[in-house]
């Protein structure tokens, strides 16, 4: 499934999309490569322009951005480069910031064969992304995600936008990148929390799509504490590859089958609104609410105690948490019935049947899912 | 072609688009009516998002909401709708007004199986289109257009979209309708100009696609100055399939085929420019348009003269200018040279070969160009 394309240090990942297909790059090491990288797959390109998390400016955009003016390519001519940060967080997907970024780019003279080069997180390609979905009808862009999470998640499904003063990611687009570009020593300068909680997201492939994965991030999982480029390589390829396929199936979010990746997610937001934004981050949220998942489909039945034992073990060994001494029923219970995942007024979970599989289950016992939130409460 | 699905009082055009296919039904004296054609349609629909242009607030869009708001539907329970309107004119094509507008359906409690129905002419159609294409990524939208440009125009291709201060329609999604909702009675307020104004896009599909079409409108062009219902119908419905026709092999305007459709654009988007904007109406400006590019067709030895003087008389018959004593070579040239249908230069046009048929010319001198605009100078 995952082939290596460019020697033993890099990896490649095909997202199959008919005429939307595009190519996931990962390295180590590699920020001045990107450049060529960007001119190989984007052939006429003439003019890019770099949008930035301000956090990366200097260390991540400004190189690429030095590389891509200075590439020699002959008679194509030499490359454009426009430039601009954005403040780092969520704030920055309004669209005020959405409305600036447009006419940036139109007092750039960007025209129907301008790139877009999102240089950052979630927020920056899901801004950055937006932005290229709408200019003039939609022009390309390339990702560059500069955090795990981004590159295990955000970097696949073609899902851009901003917030509402009042609902998160309302306003967007299915914007598909050109090509996305990954490089793990982006990821060295990322503080333990905020990497450590992007190793949730990429346990869950290996819990709902990929048993063999599950056991290789058993196996490595100090090494990918450790931030080892070549481990790191290949558990973002393998998550990237397990996202690209439910995706394929699915890319619009019609069929249903793109709700698997919600493993975990409704209890995360449960979570992460009761204990009050910021208590937890992100993913650290989704490990606990992957346990109580995991033990909720126990508790019916579904699959033997073995796979949350599994989970819990390797959990720690990312050094995430897997309980939450706080954990009341009462103040998650109505948070997840406004979940969008709620359909008619009944609960519905996606839950392991076995590791690597997953089933959508509505209709599901409150009484259940108070249980099973108690039981994780340690 | 066009099939009658509805008794003889209704033509039916459908737009083939694979999965984004939709039908455009043309009636006349059917607004409750359109209610019903909603509903069959949409069958899943339970709310419903008027959006309207202040002036066809009263006469279209209430007596439209009151149907859908009373429609009998059994077990499929009442639809609920919620209603807005927008200031007419270009100004409210606006990142202001989509944002407003986005607030709104979101406050109104919109989700992704509820459905905005735009009510006015190209603006509308572009502006709510937008919303449409944007809100939770995309929602269905049904057009009802209410000038005669926007229903052989906008209702069909998807272009949606808003202006930037200083670009107009820069901003914006390709995102077709799911339903078109022609009712020729609405016409019958529009003023004389204005009405007039619109025939000129019908005649341009004559020339460029539908030879027989031309033949069809010599013999009716005192039928539809009068605004004859009959007549109207089928001119409508032989524009919009002649437009389907060109769009479903180049959707997203990526082939040059959909280059077609600009046809005497390129005069007349120097004519409104030079003459100020507001001077001509842009239909009226496309008819003098159309002029100057069949006069450099004929120069440049691409058609005869026969097809220059049917085109006139259809014109003159129609109430649209066919000449301009101001037409300034010398001030039009360097607009048309800013076209961005010019590459590299050079300037391009879309010139007859025959009636039907037209082919796309590049690299032409600019002394033919010239000598064509003095030709129309009358």
């Amino acid at each position: 499934m995952v082939t290596s394309s460019q020697g033993p240090a890099a990896e490649c990942v095909n997202v199959p999309l008919a005429d939307r297909s595009y190519r996931i790059e990962i390295t180590s090491d590699a920020v001045g490569g990107f450049a060529d990288s960007i001119i190989a797959s984007l052939g006429d390109v003439t003019h890019v322009l770099v949008i930035a998390d301000q956090a990366v400016e200097q260390s991540w955009a400004n190189p690429l951005a030095a590389a891509l003016e200075s590439a020699e390519r002959g008679t194509a001519g030499a490359i454009r480069v426009s430039q601009t940060s954005v403040a780092s967080g969520e704030t920055s997907k309004s669209i005020a910031e959405f409305e600036r970024l447009l006419q940036w780019v139109s007092a750039e003279g960007g025209d129907r064969r301008s790139v877009i080069v999102a240089v950052g997180g979630g927020v920056i390609g899901d801004l950055a992304g937006y932005v290229a979905a709408s200019y003039a009808r939609g022009i390309r862009f390339v990702q560059v995600p500069t955090t795990l999470l981004a590159m295990v998640d955000s970097s696949v499904g073609g899902k851009t936008g901003i917030n509402l003063p009042t609902a998160k990611n309302m306003v967007g687009a299915f914007w598909q990148p050109s090509l996305v570009l990954v490089d793990t020593s982006v990821l060295s300068t990322l503080p333990d929390r905020s990497y450590l909680s992007g190793l949730a997201e990429v346990i869950k492939y290996g819990v709902i799509d990929d048993a063999e994965f599950f056991d290789y991030l058993e196996s490595h999982a100090s090494d990918l504490v450790a931030r080892d480029p070549k481990a790191l390589r290949h558990a973002i390829a393998r998550s990237c590859q397990s996202k690209a396929s439910v995706v394929g199936e699915d890319e619009r979010e019609t069929s249903g089958r793109r709700a698997i990746l919600n493993y975990g997610h409704t209890f995360a937001h449960a979570i992460e609104s009761t204990a009050g934004y910021g208590t937890f981050l992100h993913g650290e949220a989704v490990a606990i609410g992957m346990q109580m998942a995991a033990q909720l489909a126990i508790d019916l039945g579904m699959c033997d105690a073995t796979l949350l034992d599994r989970q819990t073990k390797l959990i720690v060994a990312c050094g995430l948490p897997t309980t939450w001494a706080d954990a009341d029923p009462d103040a998650m219970l109505p948070v997840m019935m406004r979940d969008k995942k709620v359909a008619h007024g009944k609960l519905r979970f996606i839950l392991p049947t076995r590791l690597g599989a997953v089933d959508l289950l509505g209709d599901i016992d409150e009484a259940a899912v108070r249980d099973a939130i108690v039981k994780l409460k340690k």
